[in-house]
């Protein structure tokens, strides 16, 4: 059973709301941004990507908010991969501060080749990268 | 069974990445903007909540995305709300473009006093207001 | 001396950040908006723009901020052509409640080709779009 | 003459728009960031102001766009404070990539008090703290 891969940040004040915490939205920015590096770490990032003629689509995209984050807090995301289809990559994603949960959440993308945005099989690079962090 | 709730808007230019379509992120503040929408027809608006010291947060977001949308798409999202609990309430999202479905997405809300932030029942008003898109 | 361009619009949620007025970043994607429909208005929109083979680049913005905006306002942006140089067009942005003035800004574009990113004379038809605003 | 207060981070693709370039408003939302570290470095953090009943309300934002910032760019922020009057602070930001100056801008905030919002002078904690990066 592999460790998530960890990606730690800051909570922006342009992220919070009326209410002083982050806005919805934004914690599915927060996936995508812990996602982006995970990428960096195992196959030398998303330009990388791009320049094997490889893109991802995102399909599904869920969250479950324990505990709101707010402004200035440090956090940090953990990835884990729990699964890699024909040409699906589900990733799971546990938000925390100080060991907190506070939110958990998925995201389901799908490769598709670059230029026609038809549907492809996840490259041999792209899987092995992956493994990795595969729950 | 009644008809869903509906709100245009056009999508912006910021709210387009680099593959010009709409950021995922966005689509949840889409959800968002049509459900203050459904609240202003149906109670007098998000302010007139929290005059009566009644707060909502989010327990739940999910999206499936079908289609991207694109700069300056005029878009309909369809608003039902599928569940009226004890102190929670569960809402459905279509969104359309000239009826096509692009995505679809839940939010599942929890009703707090807005002082204390702890759970209370949905308010009489709010309850009849959201029942006329009950699906 | 011609009336101003105008367009309305209404605050979101997630634009108001933890002092519940809008963060002073969005004023410009405001900004951005209201000069999207005056294209519109003008010569068929962005996209008719790209297709002539035009697209803009922003050099300079600034914005004076007099009153905040808050949640679920009703906004009128106003623009006027204030420059139209060689291939330069500076506008100028005023946001109003209720006739009271917010904010008071300005945006500077220089026309480029969509392929090469080189400066590009103001095409015939941008400059005649753009005087029926030209305060 | 003292050293500017600099700030590192990462561009995200949500700031990205469809010219595969940073959206112009953001660039208002970096120099935000990077002041909400320098007052980290020199008074303890936003939050710490605010506990002391002092809160800053923006007057005045500009900026000069020289090149773009692109999705994953490592950016600096070099921040230095160029006025501090009685009520007002003015902030001077140069955004670089690799040494090279993309963007140039100004904030001028001015001190309020945290409840009444009225102008307040600039209290001594946030005068000696700003000097150590005043140009």
């Amino acid at each position: 059973m592999a460790e998530p891969f960890r990606h730690r940040f800051r909570v922006r004040y342009a992220e919070c709301d009326a209410q002083s915490v982050v806005f919805n939205a934004h914690y599915f920015a927060y996936f995508d941004l812990a996602l982006t590096e995970l990428f960096r770490a195992v196959f030398g990032g998303y330009e990388s990507m791009l320049e094997r003629q490889v893109d991802l689509v995102v399909g599904e995209a869920s969250a479950r908010f324990l505990a709101p984050a707010r402004f200035d807090d440090e956090l940090e995301v953990a990835v884990s991969v729990t699964r890699l289809g024909t040409t699906g990559v589900t990733t799971r994603y546990e938000l925390l501060r100080d060991g907190q949960l506070l939110v958990e959440g998925t995201l389901r993308h799908v490769v598709v080749n670059l230029g026609t945005h038809a549907k492809a099989p996840i490259p041999d690079w792209m899987r092995e990268g992956l493994e990795a962090f595969a729950g």
